[in-house]
Order: C-alpha cells, then structure tokens, then sequence
C-alpha cells in the first residue's frame, strides 16, 4: 500500500480524489490539508465521505508534508501549487499536479495568462497528463501537470482528426459547457443556487478564459503548426458534466468512414474513451461520476463541416479521475484501478 | 373587446397564451380547444390560470370556431395547422399561426422538411412574424407565420450584420441551447424529468433540426444570397429559454465600434430588444417569462471572427409572447400591450 | 403617482420589490439603497430589470432618504430595520418594514429570539402584515411589520380551523419546505448550487427556526390561549415557493364539508387565496411569481388527523408581493394593483 | 461465480441492479428481460452502462428463464411479479422480488391496497427483506419481498424507539419527500422535467399511498401492538433520494441520552447505516448512489417531540442496492460486497 497525500482536501476536486482513492486498493490517504478547515474531519465538510474516510484536515508546511507520504496530489490553486511541488520533488516524492502551473510548456506564454512563475525550472520536465496521448511519458514521470477541464474535453475529441491533418485548423470552434462544480467551492455571488439554477450563458468570452493557451498548446503540437481556435465557455445549471461541440471544416477525403476509422484507430483500446455509434450523440449524465470521455461525431456534407461532440464529468476525466489514472501510470498500478466506477443515471 | 381563440390550449404554448392574454386590456379568450382534454377547465390542466381564466376546453370545429372569436391562435402541430388555418381567413378571421406550416415561403423546401402541403395558396401571403424585421408587413397581414424558438434567436441576432454585409455567411455556425419546454408535452420518454434533469446534450445535429431550412431562408434573404448554416441544437435541464451562440468570420472593416452601431441602428427603438453593453452576456435567467430578446457579442480579433449570444424565452418571445406581439400589430394595438412582463429572476 | 424608496434593493426581495412596482400604476421608485452597491444601476445586478427600471443603489443615511420619497420598503436584516424605521416615521413617512423588527409583539420574545429591542416603543403600533386577518388594522397603520415567509404560508392554513376551535393546538406539527431564495444573496457555501442542487435537507430543527415565535404568537392569538407548535423547515432544490404541510388533530364535529366552510367563510372573497378542490393539492410551481396562497386539505379519518398544504412564493406572498399589498392598503389603492401576476408556469 | 438474472431490466431499478452487479466480484449477469425493449442491447436503452455491460434485453417466458441464472431479481410491477416467482422458486431458484407483491403478511391487507392475491401460499414464507431487522431470517429464505422506498426510510428510523417503547405510537406521522425516479421510467405528463421541475407538491394525502400497510405492518409488529400513523408522500425536483421526516410524542424517561443510545445498540455494527451527530442532520445528497440510510434525530422539549430524520437514495438503498444487500445474505457473500460505493457528492 503506498501512502499518498491529497494537498487542498476541502475544494470539490479534493473530495472527489478522495472519494476515488478511498476505493482504491494500492493506496492509503495519510495526509489531507486544508488551510480552511484545519482540525476538522474531512467527513463533516463532505458528509458522503462518512464512514469510509477518517482523517482529519491539516495546515502543513511542504517540510512536514514530505514525511505524511509517498505521493502527492496537488489540488490547489494556481500560483500555490508552484511553491509547493519543487520541495516535495526534492524529497524523492511523485506529484500530480491538478493547478495550471505546470501545463504550459511555454514560460512566456504561461506568464501571460497566469502571473511569473517561480518554478519554471520543472516546466521541460512536468508530463502534461493525458494518458491516452502520453502515456509513455506518464509512466517515467515525476511530475504530471494534469490537464484542466474543458482541454480534456476539447484536445480529446481532436487529436486522432489533427494528427491525420482531416480538419482545417483555422475553422476549429470549441463551444464548451460546463457544470458549476467547475467553478469551485468558494463562496461567490455567481456561484449561487438562485443565480445558475434554471437558466444558462457564456462567460470570458473571446480568448479570455485560461484554459485557452492550454488547448493551443496541445492542439499545435498534433498539427505540427501553430493552432488558434475560438473557444467559448458556458455555465450549466448541473453539478458535474462537460459537453463539448467543436467544429471544424474537413480536409479532402475524410467522410465518415475515415474519421470513424481515426478515432477507432487511436482510441479502441482505450479503457475511458467510449467512441458513440453513428446518429449517438454524448450527454453529461451518462458520464456522470465516472472516468469516460464519450465522443460522437456527424458531418454535415452541405457545408463540408464536421460536429464533434464530447462529454466528460469534469470532476473525474477532467480532473480527479485523470489524475488518479496518472497515478496509477506513474506507480506501476493497472491503469484503471479504482476507477471502474460506472456511470450514475439517472 | 375583441374575442380571440386560442387552438390547440393544452400545449405548453396554449397555456402560454392564456397566460399573457389573461392580462391583454384589449382582448377576451373566447375559446380554447384540446382534443385531449375537452370538457376540462384550462386552469385543472394548468392550475397556475386558476382564479385567472374560467374557461372549459372544447373540441370543436373550423366551422364552429368561426363563430366563437375574431382572432386566432393555432397552437397546434404542422399539418394539422394547414388544415384549419383556411376555413378561418375565409370566414374573415385573421391568425396567427404557430405551426411551421405557413413559414417557409417556398413550397418545395417545405415538403422537402414536412410533408406536402394542402393550402399552399397561403404561403405567398402569410407574414413571417417577426416584427424587428417585417413589422409593416405584419400590420397590414391576415395571416402571421409565428417563427420557430430557434430560428427567432438566431435571425435576430444576425440580421443587422448580414444586411450590411459584415460577416462571411458560408462560415457561420449556430449553436444553440433550449430548455425542455421546447419538446413539448406530450409524455415521452425522453422528456421525463430523470432522463433530463441534472444532464446535457445535442440532438438531430448536421442538418436534421426542421428549424433549418426557416433559419436559412431568412438570412438568404438579408444577405441576399444563398445562406447555408451549420445548426446544432441541444437540451438543456431548464423548463424555458434559448441560448444560441452564433459565430462567423467578419469582413475587414467591421470592428467593435461598427458592428455596435449596427446593431443600435436596427434595434435601439425596438421594446423587446436589449443590447447588452461589452463584455457582459445574455443569459436565460434573466429574460425568463419575458418577451425580451437580449443580444450581446464580442470579437475575437486573433481569430477575425465575432460570437453573438442571443437569449430569449422560447415560450415568449419564441412562442405565445411573439405571437401576441403579432396580434397588436395585425389589430392595431400598441405593440407591447400586455407584454410589460418584467422577467423573473430568481 | 406615489414616490416610494426600496431600503435594501440588492437582496432577492429588493429585487422582487422593484419587479412588482415597476409595473404598479400608482407608484414611482424614487430611492434604491445598497451599501455594497452604492453606485451601480439597480439593473447592472438584477439584468432582467433592464430597460424596465433606470434607478442607481445609493448608500443614504435616513436624513437623507426623509427627502427621496413619502413611503418606504425597508428590506434590510432585522437590527437594521430598527435603526432606520423610527426616522422615517418621525418624518412623516409610511413603511413596510420586512425585516423581523416590528412583527413580535411582546418584546421579552423578540429579546429571545433576536437580541435587545431599541424601538419597542413602536411594537404595539406595529400591524401585523397579514391581510387576510388583520385588513381593517394595516388600512389604517403607518407602519405594518411584513409577516416572515413560513409564517405566511402556516398562519394562513391554520387560521380558520383555530378561530372556529376545529383542530387541537397541542397537535400541531408544521413541516415546512422552502425554495433557496430564503436564504437570500449573501454568498455563503451552504447557498452555493453545487450545495443544494439535487439535493434536499432539514435545518434548525426543533424549536431552532426564528420564525417560531411569530407563528406561534399568530395561532396563540387565533385560539385564545398560548399555542406551541413543532416547525421543521427543509430546504427545497428550488428558486422559489414554500409548501408547509401541517398536520393536526380535528376536534368532535369537523368533517371535510365542515372544515371546507370555514376556509369558505374566511378566504372566499380574499383575492389571493385560492382554495383548491377537495383531493386537489397545491405546489409551488403554480403559485411561482404571484402572489397567490393556495391551499388544501384532506381529513385522515383513521387517525382524524387533518393535512393541511399552503403553497406561496416565497419572495412574492411571502415577502415583496406581501409587502405591495399591504402598501396598497396603506395608500388607499385596490388591494390587488401591481399583483394580478398569473404564475409562470412551466 | 453465480449467475444472476435481472427480471424488468429497463426501468430505473432494473438498471440500478446491473449498475451495482456489474461491479459485484460474485456475480455474472446473464440474462435481463424487458418486453418493450427485447432484442436491444440494454446499454442502449441506458448509455451510462456501455463499455461495462454487453447484453441483450430478452422477452422471456419463465420457463425460459430458468435455465438462464440461479438468482433472479424481479423488478416488475406488483401482479406481474405473482406470475413469475413461485415458477422460479420451483425451480429451486432464489429470488428478490421488488415488488409489493410478498411484501404484505396478511393476504386481506394485501387484497385491500392491490389486488386478488394468486400466489399467497408464498406469502407465509417470504422475508421481509429489511437486514438491519430480519438479517437472521434472510439469511435462510429463497424468497425475499425487497421492502419499498418509503418504507425503508420510515422503518428503519422508527425501529428502535418502538421496540423500547420510547414513542407515543398513534402519535406518529411520516413526512416524506421523493425523488422523481419513484415514479419509475413510464411516460406520463406528471413525470415530464417541466411538470416537476423547479416545483415541489404532496401527492396521495391521507391513507392513499399504497406504502401505508407495509410501514404500518413493520411498525406493529415492534410495536406489539397495531400501530397507525398518517404518512405523506412529496415529490422532490432531484431525480434520487427519499427524505423522511417523522415525528411523535415520547414516553416518559426517554431524552436525547437515551435514544442515542437505542440507537447505537441497534445501529452501531450495521454497514449501512451512519447515526449523525447531535445537531447533524441528513441531507439526500450525502447518500446519493449509495446504499447508506443516515439518521439524525432532535427533541423538542417543549412539546415533548421526537423528530426523526433519515435519508436514503430510493433506488439503492430504497430498491436495487437492498436488493443485492439481501442476495449477499442469501448465498452467503460478504453483506456489503458490491456494495462500498462512496455517495456522489455533488
């Protein structure tokens, strides 16, 4: 059993690491901190884990951290996570990184969107953790920057039609939706029940959310050239869920067979992906609670362009399930342990 | 006192009607007729009218209805609408007409979506009823097509920029979001509060939405050429409204200022139009019950390409609040009477 | 035309205020106050006011606002509300105070429950702000203390039965469920979507709840002698609306046509009461945005226990809609101006 | 590995049990039938189950399905399931039924609330699958009636205090609130998202609830004596969990000590129950997707009033995760295996 840490236990990501790893068999959380709650249960900020899950919040410096176990997640937010991780790397620990600070290989392009970085030392080094596009390097690495979100979403439902040059890059729209579990647990106006509740709408609009350079990065890297989409985040009155509709003119001699045999090609094997049969299309809730990324697509020949839809919960795929899978890259565990969990519907 | 039918009462959009034409100074509801549930008071299918509306349900014919009321609504299904609307202008009546089958001018297209068509005759005369556009025409009409919810918050938002010629019309793409009252009714499983609540998704994505062919026709007819969109509807877990985010590429010399003033030029003077200031987005909460349509938009500049987000009650301004809207022009009312409804937020 | 000033328009029932008596023909908002605010349009907070009300919050002290207008919602917390109400009255002005401050008669009560009283000189002045019970006395009052949501919703069901002796008070238990806008804008973690969204709860329970003693002081003075009830209020996964369902044990002699009569007798010409049929039962979405209490009731004769259930809109009968009604009264308008919204349903 | 047969495997609790079976290390799922969907692939008809589950929904005779597992799961409606089981039983297979069909002792009491009984020979045997009470006698039946929703969350808090004799027992009344997936997956207009959505309302008041007989037969028999109790059923806008608010009068000698303590001596060693804290109330939320039943309890002094609270998901703990609980102790595994899942929160 290996001794793993959770730093940042009360925002809603910390708790669903928390809910995933209570069930996993290769690991015991020894140390949860949150700055917050310190001295408090974990179980009485989030009752469900009760029963199952008996361990008191800390407020502990990197040093007294180092000695409380063998790995380390990260979820806290930008900017702190940079301070934390250099000291327990040092320490010989692994760390999978659930902030930003260590997705954007580019410093500049990092510094900004976010603020100067103090730790980019680690950036050649840090894995950007999509284990069905790195997964080799997942495996040797120390330090996994998990990805955000709504880039698992969008970069997932790309990457077979990029890498095979079928998309016309420049024509590459992502209309994303998120769950306001996205938005995190701190108390905001925005954020309250009365203000998302039956309604929907778009927010940083334009090239004004973070994930943006994220999703360029990657995006780039299958095209082998540089790659700007539009990207336009909205707020769902749902927990948990991302639906992406991305769309993309075709290149020449891609129909539905091609770009079927593409995603067949570079995701069949893949434990989380599930590739949609034709006329299927995803939905957050037949996702929700578990690890799948479900991808459909349709190509409207009139206008030469392809829809591509995919639909993750963001709380897992798009964040404590990815990172518990880097984990058990990382470790030396089957890939999917502790993470067989079936999706809840209704 | 004008006395107004309304057909086809039981439907989310029958009771919408009643609703606002319980509080109409100028009109009484004469009539409302269900097959399902005639004999039945309106307000013990909808128990929000009780103490409002004293009205029994009939189920009645185009013969009898002619003696009933003025003024009708035909709040049913397409072809059944084509089957009703004729007796009624023959008797002197003037409609509005729900239903898609007076919308699309030509009959070909019709057919080529529906089903044939039996009282084609109309199709030159009817109004497509959206007053920002063709409110002269409308005022001078005895039979008004009420536009679809989708197509309403699409053309809306972009008819000033394609009558001035600002965007690239082969490259827009609309994708749009509705609340569950949008399918109606009638008990499916699909509709059922588990399958929707909690959840997303797209549907009849590529081509396969019948609001289609009615969208496009209006924007040919702005940019005065043929318009071919790429549609992608999709579910949302609220009861009303419409978000359609609406992208495009710009032609050079349309910059924030221009597009602005555009959009002040057509819309400043109209009452159900809001124009958002920059950088802040409509939202469905915030129109919810209202005959509003709120539009805002932002310009990626890296991209060259503009993001219109419309917001509208499809039950209202989509639905029962247009029609309505209709009905004081054909009737020469003042066009807001009895659609100062102030949306309902929270 | 009535200048009236909002003392506290930024919470949900300022907001709710302004919706209603921007459609009141007797009444101008003249004054919009908001500490955190100050400044910003009214409608820069609330978008669906937009294009419907052009008013900017101001931080006034009650010197100033004596100048802004002749009557006075003041919507602020208790504590705060007894600070200001005493200027205003001394200047001549009438108030709607919806504040907990003037509804509890015996100042060791409130004491108990609040904390010391600094204007109990005013509590025997203060009407209690129930129309259906205490018309004669609110027409004739300056200054009327706006009963809390709760209590609207179980004083209104109760009242009848405990006038005419039917039911035994020692039985009395109300469990009452209400929507999240009655725990206002403060933004708070337990408010937070994620929070309450699918999800449900009880909270101060037992004897917890601070609208206790106003219920109890209500029946107390129905039935002739000191009423102790038991009160659980849960929280609903909803915007609006409570539904309390009260139970209790009948009395020899009180049979359903017996018990029907007295609700009859007293509601029967009451504009906003509507009493459903028998085995018909009221909920909140169709009561949402009005200003209607409906209200049911069915007799277990095994146990001859009556089920009593009121459903109202928090915000609206329950606070603001409450509020203008009673204005109404004070003024000498029709009771029911401005409030003759019809539910908005779905 | 024991082949386990799901009987009615297209509604909600039908694919609830191949959600949890699928994880459970005992048990292979080999047949599942619906008449509706036969010849479909039920991770079809439920997406959230693809990629875990690959089998065919079947229209089987139970001749038929004899030889197809050695346990059966009857997720039928009452009446279709007296059809099938005494077949199966003859077989010599072991059954859970899910239905109310062997739920009810006493065949009168049965034939009052449903129907004719044709398999009552069985009634005498059946188990009243509650394991928190009847584990022993679970333990050794082939046939478990598999206690309903409201039923398991009444019983389960009232159980202690009635076998110490610590509550008033004509004293008792069940408030209890349901998520929508209680009224099962069959299309009807008061299931549909915008009848229930955003809403909340009683339903079948007064003795009309056919989960009357079954709660009032488990509480006489702790009782020792007949016990009748006024229950009402509320409909929840969240697709799972039931809350149950019950209150009655104590006996003398019992306080907030006493009853803890009754509780613990039953509840302390049970797997899926979880007491809460004084002053810790359960919420649905907390148990989503799981099979714990929370309970919290307060006294209100002054009326001399218990009020219980518990909280269960309906379609786990309240149907399919029962159901498994109970076929572990019938073939001898592990009561919880299959079981651990953590609650989804949020």
């Amino acid at each position: 059993m290996m001794d793993v840490g959770i730093i940042g236990a009360s925002g809603y990501t910390g708790a669903e690491l928390a809910r995933i790893l209570c069930n996993h068999p290769e690991v015991n959380i020894t140390v949860a901190t949150s700055r917050q709650f310190a001295g408090q249960p974990l179980s009485r900020i989030f009752p469900n884990l009760s029963n199952r899950l008996d361990i008191i919040c800390e407020n502990l410096s990197p040093e007294q951290l180092k000695r409380k176990a063998d790995f380390f997640f990260t979820a806290v937010p930008h900017k702190t996570a940079m301070d934390i991780v250099p000291a327990l790397l040092s320490a010989g620990k692994k760390v999978v990184d659930l902030s930003a600070d260590f997705r954007i290989r580019d410093r500049a392009t990092y510094e900004e969107w976010y603020q100067p970085h103090t730790s980019d030392h680690l950036l050649a080094e840090a894995v950007y953790g999509l284990p069905e596009i790195y997964r080799e390097s997942i495996v040797k690495s120390r330090l996994v920057a998990n990805p955000g979100c709504y880039p698992t979403s969008i970069i997932l439902g790309l990457a077979p039609l990029l890498k095979a040059g079928a998309i016309q890059h420049h024509t590459i729209i992502a209309d994303s939706k998120s769950g306001t579990s996205g938005a995190g647990r701190a108390a905001q106006i925005g954020s309250l029940f009365c203000e998302v509740h039956d309604g929907f709408k778009p927010y940083k609009v334009g090239r004004n959310h973070r994930h943006t350079p994220e999703i360029e990065q990657e995006l780039s890297s299958f095209a082998g050239e540089k790659v700007t989409i539009t990207f336009t985040p909205h707020l769902l009155p749902i927990s948990r869920g991302i639906l992406s509709t991305v769309y993309g003119n075709l290149n020449p001699g891609f129909n539905t067979t091609a770009i079927s045999e593409l995603y067949q090609e570079m995701y069949s094997s893949q434990s989380f992906i599930r590739l949609l049969d034709e006329d299927t299309f995803p939905a957050t809730q037949y996702v929700r609670g578990s690890n799948f990324c479900d991808i459909g697509f349709k190509i409207d020949s009139v206008t030469n362009r392809i829809i591509i839809m995919t639909a993750i919960d963001n709380v897992v795929k798009g964040a404590a399930g990815q990172a518990v899978q880097n984990m058990n890259l990382m470790c030396g565990f089957k890939e999917a342990t502790g993470l067989e969990i079936i999706p809840l519907f209704p």
